[in-house]
């Protein structure tokens, strides 16, 4: 058993790395050589700090993987952060636990990977502006993946709180060391030509008047029951697409379309990032279509991922893996007797 | 985070302690302060490789939990463990990983440690027989579990097939160094005043009218859907115990009598290994019930375990723990890359 430590993963695992792992993982679901399991919701005792489980059969990589995930965002209020995920993974042949892996960097590099490579096939090659919507940890995850695969001209970033929403931009700018843009939803959603809605919403957040012809949208918020960013009549007017369709219609965006009778099992069998991934869905066949891709988030990015961090460490000289092994347990973690 | 290894824990961790962790768990649980999750089951991309994830929250350690165990037959032929398991322990406050724990021997000890919990309010103080249904690797676990609580006199093994079950006799007598002897079911069910049922059975292995009064059954097997060990009329005339009702009526013992209508939640929330320890049910009130203990298996009782193991490996000196660090990882975990 290895542990791949989040200082690491930070440090050495880069986002093509995960891209290809994700694309790769995504090609073996659809070849049929992956299972998906149900996922678990639960909570701490503090009602507020959520707990998910989501774990699958990966065949991209031979592991049967588990990732436990809280969002505790009282967390925040106490210097600690609100997102902590772990992946364990399993041989799938042997069942021996092979690699406990921390995965909070990687479940931001996971996600914003499907996202990119959905808009490889989905978005206008000649896209020139992206407007992420929202402004939490996963918004800086999306804007580097996007325009990691796409040549992007202008960059914005709206959300209804004006303050947070410039100092988000100020850091984006920072980080991705190019120019980032403030401004309002209802701008952002005009202007873009891809529009990544990062929100933690219940209700749309943009409406279909202020979309124009052509557009791409990456909507990865809706990762619940409830959740939800765009307006779910949409889905009869454009060219939609899911991660995993059992999992898209009961905690994807697609859940309310489905719930409203406006999709099905059947309309969404083609529709996967695996279909295009595979060449067997066409993407987007001219420059008027709107395109969608729902992001709900599949344990199969997460095994993969994991498995890229994984071989990373296992190949670093062992003198560099036993820098990490000194350190002291944590004294955060008090479990009672 | 600390990962705490198998072989610390078979060579450390005994009964006693599990079985206190196991019974503060329980009662936790039945005072309102944990939650167990729904189970998730999954096989690898062999079918007969049975994964299945089990969670909770548990208010008697403070922690949020997930054990994900395979069950691989095959692995036998290959000189492997057919069961393997592993713990993750969260801190509820926190939601730091707190520790991994290697569950396989742990799994064996927490199962035992309800059915001994249940056993000491339900079982005849006096009992003299102990009857062990069932030859596998948890029939050991459930005689040493059952002889460190109640006096016995004559442990009896009964199996189907006669070979299997007098090797098994004599690997028990020599590991918990008293007779046991080897018998046919029908002798066993007939004899035993405590029956423990440890099969994988889907049909019931006892009849009815094999039972004495006064008898305490222990039903472990049943732990998914199909599993059956014992006649569901038989809860009409018992005294019949749960683990956790909203389980067991799904994958325990009581799935059969509930889906016959011969039980219902109402019946069930009274009737808790949680009520029993906590005071809040009465076991046995004379000598000639029949009373049954459905064990289904629960997170709690993984995450309470596991935190027992966390403790006692922890308390160890530095020194010692560097020793398991040193070990270079498996050469059977291949990921592809």
């Amino acid at each position: 058993m290895l542990f791949v430590p989040e200082d690491f993963i930070r440090k050495i695992v880069k986002f093509p790395t995960v891209l290809r792992a994700v694309e790769g993982a995504f090609v073996a679901l659809d070849g049929g050589k992956s299972k998906i399991f149900e996922v678990v919701r639960g909570s701490g005792s503090d009602p507020s700090h959520f707990f998910g489980i989501k774990a699958a059969l990966d065949g991209s990589t031979g592991s049967v993987g588990v990732k436990a995930g809280s969002y505790h965002p009282a967390n925040l209020k106490h210097g600690r952060p609100s997102h902590t995920s772990t992946t364990l993974l399993v041989n799938d042949e042997t069942a021996e636990l092979c690699a406990v892996v921390e995965a909070n960097y990687l479940n931001g590099l996971r996600t914003s990977a499907a996202n990119a490579a959905a808009a490889k096939f989905l978005a206008r090659p000649d896209s020139e502006t992206l407007s992420v919507i929202g402004s939490g940890s996963q918004a800086l995850f999306e804007m580097a993946a996007l325009t990691s695969v796409l040549d992007f001209k202008t960059i914005l970033v709206g959300g209804r709180d004006a303050l947070k929403t410039r100092t988000f931009a100020k850091l984006a700018s920072t980080q991705l060391k190019c120019k980032v843009e403030a401004v309002s939803i209802e701008e952002a959603a005009r202007k873009g030509d891809v529009i990544a809605l990062v929100t933690s919403a219940t209700e749309p957040v943009i409406e279909t008047a202020w979309i124009s012809a052509g557009t791409h949208i990456a909507a990865m918020g809706a990762d619940n029951v409830g959740k939800q960013e765009l307006p779910e009549g949409l889905i009869t007017d454009t060219l939609w697409f899911v991660d995993f369709p059992e999992q898209a219609v009961v905690i994807g965006e697609t859940q309310h379309a489905f719930k409203a009778g406006l999709t099905s099992m059947a309309d969404l069998q083609d529709a996967t990032l695996g279909a295009l991934l595979s060449g067997r869905a066409k993407g987007r066949t001219d420059d008027r279509s709107i395109t969608v891709f729902d992001s709900s988030g599949t344990a199969v990015q997460d095994i993969a991922a994991a498995a890229a961090a994984f071989h990373a460490y296992r190949e670093l000289p062992r003198s560099n893996l036993a820098l990490d092994k000194k350190k002291k347990p944590s004294q955060t973690c008090r479990i009672n007797g």
